[in-house]
């Protein structure tokens, strides 16, 4: 193949998936000429999996891109066909917002995005190879010999690297959905010296919406009150005429079904290298791991407003297609069902995630950054959050500046970096709540309190961004200051109104934001007690009600948050000699050989280094005792 | 592969392309289960080049399919982003419609339409096998060793056959726009007896509308008065805000680009085997061989109303791609353009159709059909044309009643059909007005009156669509009585407007019929002296219009048509032994043999039968002198 010079830019994204999408148009937002290549224009933003974006701790990370300046929170806004909120009896921390997804719609939009955004190319090519210079990435090589030039590159090949798709005994070389796997480049990164691991990954079979007999199963209608993804989408745009789900469940014939034909599943014929998820779990794996479970919930999902594929979720496999037919017929519902696609599972290379810095980019070569599921996750909101981060560190890269680490006390997409470059992941990794250690200041309602300044700063949030979360604080901080200094008096109808709620009556006066903090009583309820002039707006409702009701809790984490921040301020020079350090541990240095930590918080998550070893690594660092440090 | 039975259908459609698309939904409406299969759900109707459906001759063709029940012609009347009438100064038998295309919504809406069919299964999976018993067809194997049993199976499997992309000396096997090729059909086509052939086809970049300096080149507005490809569509339908497309040419700097770079190019360097279409050349083909023309035409048409590509019409090409960049940035108003898409060719297989009926049936498998680009065409409305044919004869075989076959006279279906069957072609074929000896009566206003009624025979059109017809042929009819009849005095008013329009005054009272036919005299002026009760539709005039201004030429070319008739009569037996006929020469025999004309009049057509041979012939089969005839 004869090379020729195509072009420079500022950064190429190479991918134009979840993270590919996110990390292109966040380059361009920031003033760098931006090239997105990607194998199949018409996959842009492809879900190949579920119809859906958010849930438990994803839905965070959407609001966190959003808040950030990212697409997805406004692309899903604009395409979702039912929204709910889950969790809403639960506390703040771990209410969620989830989405279904037009598919067609929200790949569509996305790629229409991209293609208006300013300083943005998209180009359908395969990256084949990376130029690198001195340990310096230069550019990229695509399968027609162009050569195109930049100063940063972001990598987010997904599960087209080397993908090989798996049913039964079936297995042929193939990225999601029979699309063309991409294969030279994984080669190209093994040659540049990076270790690459197998990981797989599944997706249920999709069913025809007119072979399906909704009697069976219950509607699960979408929210009436009105939710969105985007800090900036409007109330009044809220979905009326929005399309049910359904719940199912497996059958005791279900589980005679899998149990009958284990033999011939890919997982036990050792037909599978990779590493599946253990949060995700085939149908197969949940058949055998949780074998006294009389049942699994399905959930039938339609694919789209004008589409009747209908997406079974709960039921990813990738048992052989015969064993699928029979698998699916035997669930109530589904009697008659006619399946539009099998299910598979796709075994893909993955990057290991310790190979990178906590701004993604990696070790090994300079200005060259990775994200997705390409560093070892799984979702769509996963590969985003890392997506925007890799392309506002390449932007930064390329601006000379020093790039921006989002803390695991700044968001879901801190955590995520974190565990996975900190902890690595010996199998696809998938954000759950259960991740954070500071849920509570984690929150869906706040993550523009969280990021929008941060992004500001950085110049990708637009001003009308900006303005518009200014406008919100300055209300919340108002209001809760108002309330704050607002007694009430034990009038009768005040004391009419709590014992209605079976509250306790008032003996004296109180601060409106102390009664507030009372579990059972609504800032909507009381404020007829003390009214403002204009109503406030839903969103500085919700703010100020979550900031005085858990004032105590929130106080208590920011606390800890602090205390850490010296910690996590504390930063370990990057030509630190650990073997010539005296006192810690062996296997601690070896650990930290391998993860290069940044900060000595960082250093402090690394399993096998002790609290001993990093009193040590403490005095090193922080008293200039580093004479020890080689040049 | 362990091979298990999935299920059993009357027709089974492999390939969901155009021709897949029409075939499946005709089978399906006429009562047959169906299965339409095809390797990438997502790419149903996909259009891999022009993103246009029309235009002269494939116009007309898309009228036909819609009069026969047929979906191309309502799919892209929802969806196109333009329409003009093309040739409207000329004469009503080379007039033709021509639609841009909003690609993605015309895939998304075929998709949905096939979906919601009664009687139709679409399915992703890519067929491997045809199960063939005693020379006849039984079903098909898919990749997951599904075995689906059908009573006939129609195979349209477009450029997907062992597809080869070609980009200069990048050469790598692909279906179109880097999708999965289908290699092991073609394998089992070989090994069931049939002949392929190569061809190829090209396809040009497609550069970033952003990129582009719209005002170097000139606006090509759509129609303002309102047309449709459907009979069923509505005037009051019409799109107000079309899309313009926009003319500017290559340069001499192009020329000389071209002219530098010959060696590179795949034709010349001997890497293409495929024969390409002589009437749709690559722009290097077009530059070799009418190198005197000093620029050639290109249009630049968007691919969608929310899509940034703009497609290069005039610039399809297999160059390498450092010379298609210099090639496109030749181009007035294309200084700056960026390229989305590279062009390319594809090179694949094509069953050569002298091995077809005029059904589409093969001689060689029963109830085995084939049509579209596998059948050696090329464009979407010619395999869609022959996708409804097939479709509609592998129902009519599994309800054991008659095929259905469309003469010359009928339709340019039918005129294709008779060409690639009778003539068989070297090329990829492409329809032209030229093709057809009836021009006249193969009209895009009358093809309704040409198809409707066949078609509600075999029970396929909708009794809505057979209504709609019968109101406007009753109308059509009852005019033309009445204007036949209605005679128009010499009235001061008549008089006037005859000299105003350069027309002679009368002398007399004249018939409004006669009047009409003078050609600088149209119904709409001239009805005022003849008012209706009621205004009547615009294409009840159309048609009155036509067939009164025309009537002497329709007239003269149905007798001719009539005349034929007899020896389209005149069936040839299937079991004829043309070796033991006396009288026929060689090289007739030879070609009879291998085309096995179904008639007398399509063995006149076939190559090397000459006028004496066809009356030997006739003497044989009218006389029943067929004792010869083997057994
Ligand atoms: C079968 C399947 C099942 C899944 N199941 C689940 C699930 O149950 N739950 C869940 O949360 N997630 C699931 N996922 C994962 C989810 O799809 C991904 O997490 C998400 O799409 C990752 O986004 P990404 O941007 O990292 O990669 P992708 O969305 O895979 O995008 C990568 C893009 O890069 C392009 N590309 C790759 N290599 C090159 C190259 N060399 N040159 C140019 N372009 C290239 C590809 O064509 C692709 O467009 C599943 C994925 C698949 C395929
Ligand atoms: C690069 C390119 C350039 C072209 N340029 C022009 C042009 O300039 N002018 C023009 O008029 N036409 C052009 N065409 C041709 C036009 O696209 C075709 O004529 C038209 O799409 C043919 O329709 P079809 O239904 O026969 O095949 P296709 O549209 O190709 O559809 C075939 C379908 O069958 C599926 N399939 C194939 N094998 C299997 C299998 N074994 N199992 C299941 N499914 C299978 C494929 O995935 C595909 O969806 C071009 C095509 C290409 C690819």
């Amino acid at each position: 193949m004869n090379r020729f010079e195509a072009g420079s830019f500022d950064v190429i994204v190479v991918g134009a998936g979840h993270a590919g999408s996110e990390a292109a148009l966040a380059a361009a937002r920031m003033g760098c000429s931006t090239m997105l290549v990607t194998i199949d224009l018409n996959m842009v933003a492809f879900m190949p999996c579920n119809p859906s974006i958010g849930g438990p701790a994803k839905g965070v990370v959407v609001r966190e891109i959003d808040a950030l300046g990212g697409e997805m929170g406004r692309n899903i806004d604009k395409t979702y066909i039912q929204m709910r909120m889950l969790n809403t009896g639960k506390g703040p921390a771990v209410q969620a917002l989830r989405a279904q997804a037009d598919k067609d719609d929200y790949a569509h939009h996305m790629k229409h995005t991209i293609e208006k955004q300013e300083n943005l190319l998209l180009k359908q090519a395969i990256v084949e190879e990376l130029i690198v210079e001195d340990g310096e990435v230069k550019g990229v090589v695509t399968h027609t010999g162009a050569v195109y030039r930049a100063g940063a590159v972001v990598i987010t090949a997904g599960t087209s690297s080397r993908g090989k798709i798996i049913i039964g005994d079936l297995v042929y070389s193939s990225g999601p959905n029979n699309s063309q796997p991409s294969i030279k480049l994984s080669e190209n990164l093994l040659d540049l010296g990076f270790e690459l691991a197998r990981f797989k990954t599944g997706t249920p079979p999709r069913v025809m919406a007119s072979s399906i007999d909704y009697s069976k199963t219950e509607e699960q209608p979408g929210d009436v009150e009105p939710n969105h993804f985007s800090f900036l989408s409007k109330d009044e745009d809220y979905l009326k005429d929005q399309l049910s789900c359904w719940l199912t469940y497996t059958s005791p014939e279900s589980h005679e079904i899998i149990r009958d034909n284990l033999h011939r599943a890919p997982m036990f014929t050792g037909i599978v290298e990779g590493v599946g998820a253990r949060y995700c779990p085939s149908i197969e794996d949940k058949i055998v791991r949780f074998s006294d479970k009389p049942r699994h919930q399905l959930f039938l999902e339609p694919e789209g407003r004008e589409n009747e594929e209908v997406y079974v979720q709960g039921l990813s496999t990738s048992l052989p297609e015969d064993v699928q037919l029979d698998l699916i017929r035997s669930v109530p519902g589904m009697e008659n069902a006619q399946m539009m696609r099998t299910g598979y599972a796709i075994e893909y290379d993955v990057v290991k995630p310790h190979q990178l810095r906590l701004s993604l980019e990696t070790k090994l070569v300079k200005n060259l950054f990775t994200a997705g599921q390409t560093n070892g996750t799984s979702g769509y909101e996963e590969a985003a959050g890392q997506g925007i981060v890799a392309g506002i560190n390449a932007a930064l890269a390329v601006q000379g500046k020093e790039p921006l680490i989002l803390k695991r006390s700044d968001g879901y997409i801190g955590v995520m970096i974190d565990d996975l470059v900190t902890k690595g992941t010996m199998e696809p990794y998938r954000l759950l709540t259960s991740r954070a250690e500071y849920r509570l200041l984690l929150r869906h309602d706040n993550a523009d309190f969280r990021l929008t300044e941060m992004s500001r700063e950085i110049g990708l949030v637009t001003e009308e961004r900006y303005e518009t979360f200014l406008e919100k604080k300055q209300a919340v901080e108002k209001e809760i200051a108002r309330l704050e200094k607002t007694r009430l008096k034990p009038t009768e109808e005040l004391q009419a109104f709590l014992t209605e709620q079976k509250s306790a009556p008032l003996k004296d006066g109180i601060l409106f934001a102390d009664l507030l903090k009372r579990p059972e009583l609504k800032y909507e309820d009381l404020i007829v007690f003390a009214p403002f002039e204009v109503a406030l707006p839903k969103d500085v409702i919700k703010q100020v009600e979550v900031q005085i009701k858990y004032a105590g809790y929130i106080k208590k984490a920011a606390e800890k948050v602090d205390k850490l921040k010296k910690m996590e301020e504390k930063r370990i020079p990057a030509n630190i000699d650990y073997d010539a350090i005296n006192g810690i541990a062996n296997e601690a240095k070896q650990n930290l050989k391998k993860i290069q930590p940044e900060t000595i918080a960082q250093a402090s998550r690394i399993s096998g280094v002790n609290p001993a070893d990093i009193s040590v690594l403490m005095v090193y660092v922080t008293q200039g005792k580093i004479a020890k440090i080689a040049e």
